[in-house]
């Protein structure tokens, strides 16, 4: 199928209820926090359709995405009091893009979290390469990740 | 001084000249191959402005950063004929951000052009750790550098 073709069941991005597990959403766009975050906050800004990459957006979507994201960190930096931000976009197979559906990673930082400020990297990409909900890979329980996606658009609403 | 201070004389992205370096230009922003590209086609795209950081810009000067970033990366990805990208911004000294003023890498990608996807961002911050000139770190030759910024600047006219 072509990249921007409609919702795969296979998507998991395209699920149903997804939008009901974001803490900041519009008409085009969700943010969501990770279930398996590598860091507190760790967040991913997905398009609602189904587009696989970087340029199937065309440019005002693209713009309204990389504002909606803006958006998302300001909440995410209030709730978690973060000193930065790294933001990526792996854009296919070959950039390292494992779910193909276009998908910005957001995650807050602060100052000594992590041994190198470098690490949040090859943190991301083992907890990629990782079975979910094994040793190396925990799941937030349910319970967990709606408490804390209650939380965050509690900080969005009062913004 | 504050972040959106103007240019001081340390900030390698706000030398005199930088503009000349540029392979994609606007009056707002820069886009550069990196001297030392862990890559092909690495390169950084940058406010002409001197700005720390990504909550500097207002948001329709952001917005116009990252439609200036596919432009450059459009014409990566025709002179490279890539695969896919990797774009990543770390903002903040706790992100990761060595450079104090606002720069995107753009990074294209091909298939088994790593070992693994993800080795791009160990080599992005082994690269950025590392002395400029140093064994793990050689610099393009002048001469290099801009024969690679004619030929982008080549493809950008023809796009």
């Amino acid at each position: 199928m072509s990249s921007a073709d409609p919702a795969s069941s296979a998507c998991p991005f395209c699920s149903d209820g997804i939008a009901d597990a974001a803490f900041h959403a519009d008409a085009q766009f969700l943010a969501l926090h990770n279930i398996a975050p590598i860091l507190p906050g760790h967040s991913l800004v997905i398009p609602r359709r189904h587009v696989a990459r970087l340029f199937d957006l065309p440019d005002a979507e693209f713009a309204a995405m990389m504002l909606f994201a803006r958006g998302a960190a300001r909440v995410l930096g209030r709730a978690f009091a973060a000193d930065g931000f790294d933001w990526t976009i792996q854009d296919g197979a070959a950039a390292g893009q494992t779910v193909p559906h276009l998908h910005l990673h957001v995650i807050p930082r602060h100052g000594g979290d992590l041994p190198d400020p470098g690490d949040w990297y090859p943190a991301l990409i083992a907890s990629e390469d990782a079975q979910i909900d094994s040793r190396t890979r925990p799941r937030l329980s349910p319970a967990e990740h709606a408490r804390i996606t209650a939380r965050l658009r509690g900080v969005a609403e009062r913004s």
